[in-house]
């Protein structure tokens, strides 16, 4: 198994074995997740932005509008914290103190770089759409080169990051034990409902499968 | 309504149609969330932590253990950006351009205030307790003397603060409309799946309404 590099930074101090360095335990918990937060300095405040992003192997790359402050700001080569949470599951101890939560997380530090190259722009762009929704770029109009220069693309490299999660059941103190209150995990999960479609869609225009089978698809 | 402070950094310069300062959504979010992302400086690098979170009126709390490094970094006052972020489903254009995600979200800027007072310290944790599970804080040992004395509780003012969201269908161009792709919205939302009794519990312990319930009592 391969890891990434580790540093002070992504070597917790405290609940070490919840920790790991293992980038399949990385990228899994990356290609989970449907948007992130990054962190990053602006002036001398932190800042937080939320956004969508794919990876392509050890690169994250987001994107946004080539008129946005924010995203020239974050291709400057400035530092930003990257943080991909996953919520799993309540955790129901029988003392209000021991409740905790399942979960799984990454945080990644690194700089941004802005993508020039048309070819791995496009790819980002790709590797984007088909991470929401794997089966989707095959069927929509793909960017046009008006789509493309309206577009920035920043890329991460997935060098300095760690995962951490909590799995399993309760653990209460022993003398709480025989307390007569239910104790246990409620699973928690992204689910997706019926589509809503389009109310100009073409009625003709059956929903894809893979919209139809998001769930099924997340789970396997 | 009453609306919060508008510095020049919650006044977004871009997509301010979807920019609010009310209240009323700011508190519905956070009260919806089940965790945040904290954004700080630590020396000279922005860092992150998820992490849970309650509300009692102007004021969320978080806690965590009097060890805790971060936990002592975050009371001594240094500015923080923090966010919560609910993403409620996927907008699949006709044109991977336009694809775009339907989401709620919080930021909010403040400075940790270490909490002190033992009532206001314990009302923050029985609020983070009510704020994951409505219900639990009644039924569970409450926290004694010793767990008190290993919780820190940290309050940040919500006055610095702004909701943004997207609702509704896909914005596709004009000339993109007779194209044969389906398109329209696939709602997405955190649900629980049937809970999972401590493998140890007196199984005359029968599973609480308000776990059994607990996406119906959400909705609600």
């Amino acid at each position: 198994m391969t890891h990434v590099g580790t540093t002070p930074r992504t070597t917790p101090s405290r609940l070490a074995k919840r920790s790991t360095q293992e980038l399949e335990q990385i990228y899994a918990i990356l290609d989970e997740g449907l948007f992130c937060h990054i962190a990053y300095i602006e002036g001398n405040s932190p800042m937080l932005l939320p956004t969508g992003y794919g990876r392509i192997g050890d690169k994250l790359y987001i994107h946004g509008s080539v008129g946005s402050h924010l995203m020239r700001s974050l291709a400057d080569g400035r530092e930003v914290c990257l943080a991909v949470s996953l919520l799993d599951g309540l955790v129901l101890a029988r003392s209000a103190f021991h409740h905790s939560v399942n979960y799984r997380s990454v945080v990644l530090f690194a700089k941004g770089e802005l993508v020039t190259d048309e070819q791995e722009r496009w790819d980002a762009l790709e590797a984007f759409t088909e991470h929401v929704m794997p089966g989707r770029w095959a069927e929509v109009r793909q960017p046009s080169a008006s789509d493309m220069k309206k577009t920035m693309v920043i890329a991460f490299p997935i060098v300095e990051a760690s995962a951490k999660m909590r799995t399993g059941n309760v653990n209460d103190d022993e003398e709480d034990l025989s307390l007569p209150v239910w104790a246990g995990v409620l699973p928690l999960s992204l689910q997706a409902s019926s589509p809503i479609p389009d109310p100009i869609l073409n009625p003709e225009i059956a929903v894809p499968a893979y919209v139809e089978q998001y769930n099924r698809q997340r789970k396997a």
